[in-house]
């Protein structure tokens, strides 16, 4: 895929992380990697996750108060479960600077532009974005720079937004090796819904449902699992607060994908019912071509399995970094 | 795990394979890999499918007769998609030998002792089995060596089926590195139908949803998938028509199963609904225990995003060959 080159952007002087999680220590890691910011500040309200981003040397300067690591710095990006993005906003709101940008990683947009943006003074630049890259695993120790490589990376500016800044927060992240695109923030929150959301949903749904059966035992469950089950439960055991916000703050898209689902559910279940060999055979093949377009489109490992190793025991080693 | 040293056996003199798609390419090259018989015989229908498997030098002899082929077998193992059995039972049956022992590796097994039982030869041991091991790819060149390694394989004989002869099939699945379990049929299709026949219909359909939608591309379903949806693409890649005849033969467990999970998603659909946080946030936090518990039986990788590669593009080499 040939891209334009991106204008080259001087550092950032003080880059601040609210939130020091999977996304925001990977933020943290890339981000000096690739040069883009003089000063790197992790902010955490828990003394335990400042100490184990300390000890992972994430950042030049650790700190509980939002309010006062903000000042002085030109880029901020709420990295906390999005339902704390309202307190943290008001919190800091009033240190903020005329020029810097504030951005988040959150996965819902509208919800972000509703209760951040009336708080936002005049002259910083707000930008919601949202990094469509994540593991399974959470807290400081679980970023990596690698993580937003050639994983797309959504900013929903609003139309009157400084073109200069939201040019400036592309750098960025084109830096760490994403690809950008500008949205609607509703449009966005309808992608995430169908393309991460409810996949999410349905997959805690179905980790739970075979949790609770009387006929099945939970170790047949454990024991049986690589005949599919065990995919689901990769997405299943991703950050409980961080999905509980999701779908909290993203209620509408998530039940209109929901209800699609549903409705196709219901077609699906009669063709078992009614033993409809060809319909099932017809949504199987067109099923298997979606993910030959995804392998495609270099969002996804050809290799069998996702690469799981095979023969001998598992490897118990992340691989990934 | 500790298990018991299992009794020492002499290679099968003849083991005919038909069908030779993933399972049975796996097959013809473990038994080969650890001498588990003297002679291996490939069938199938059509000549590609004999011509691939010969160019990739499976088997001592490809046919396409599958009468023929039984002759002088010790061992013959059903690999064809389920639907296929009754038709190759009836072909075959005539020419099977006495002492044989006649297998399968199909997904369901209730179906299969009902519509292959009794035709089998009296005689001929009849122990029907299910190896728990696949990935999304299918054909002769989808097999490797290790497929079953460390995976479950589980064999679900009649109570009066010959003791001598279900130790042997045990020898032969642990010999290529499965773990064996014995079930009753019943019992076996409700688990794989909570395991692996309800996850890859939702799969499926999830996949087909979002292929449908007008609200959001087809294009943009597949450069945003990373967020959760391509997990479920790999599953829905899987052979259309060994999973159409799944869903025939194995209707009243998965009918079942999908009850469960559809109750249990209307309630979770009502927590969303209502903006209930502390209930999701309790399911969340319990599914997320399952996967450890998977990882802790072997069963699963502990790599983060199942080890998938990060950084630059994915590569494109299968890794577990």
């Amino acid at each position: 895929m040939s891209e334009q080159p991106f204008r080259s952007e001087q550092p950032f002087r003080r880059m601040v992380l609210i939130g020091i999680g999977l996304v925001g220590s990977s933020i943290a890691l890339a981000a000096r990697k690739q040069g883009l910011a003089a000063e790197v500040v992790a902010v955490a309200r828990q003394q335990a996750t400042l100490d184990e981003a300390r000890a992972l040397n994430l950042a030049d300067e650790y700190l509980s108060d939002a309010a006062e690591s903000v000042k002085g710095a030109d880029l901020v990006i709420l990295c906390t479960p999005v339902g704390a993005f309202e307190a943290v906003a008001k919190a800091i709101a009033p240190h903020l600077e005329p020029g810097a940008i504030l951005t988040d990683v959150g996965s819902v947009k509208g919800h972000v532009h509703r209760v951040v943006g009336p708080l936002v003074p005049k002259g910083v630049h707000f930008i919601p974005g949202h990094p469509m890259a994540g593991t399974e695993h959470s807290g400081p120790s679980a970023g990596f720079a690698e993580l937003f490589e050639n994983r797309w990376c959504i900013l929903t500016p609003t139309d009157d937004q400084d073109r200069d800044a939201v040019e400036r927060l592309t750098w960025f992240w084109k830096s760490m090796g994403s690809k950008v695109d500008l949205m609607e923030h509703e449009h966005h929150d309808l992608v995430v819904a169908i393309t991460s959301h409810v996949p999410h949903l349905v997959a805690y749904n179905i980790v739970g449902t075979a949790d609770d059966l009387a006929t099945v035992s939970k170790s047949e469950v454990i024991q049986f699992s690589a005949g599919g089950f065990r995919d689901f439960t990769r997405i299943a055991a991703s950050d409980p607060v961080m999905w509980r916000d999701v779908f909290l703050t993203n209620r509408e898209a998530v039940l209109e994908m929901l209800g699609r689902f549903l409705e196709d559910l219901s077609m699906l279940q009669r063709y078992v019912r009614n033993g409809d060999g060809p319909a099932l055979e017809a949504l199987f093949t067109r099923t298997r071509a979606i993910r030959r377009s995804i392998i495609d489109a270099g969002q996804e490992t050809a290799a069998p399995d996702f690469g799981r190793p095979h023969g001998g025991e598992p490897d118990d080693q992340p691989k990934s970094e």
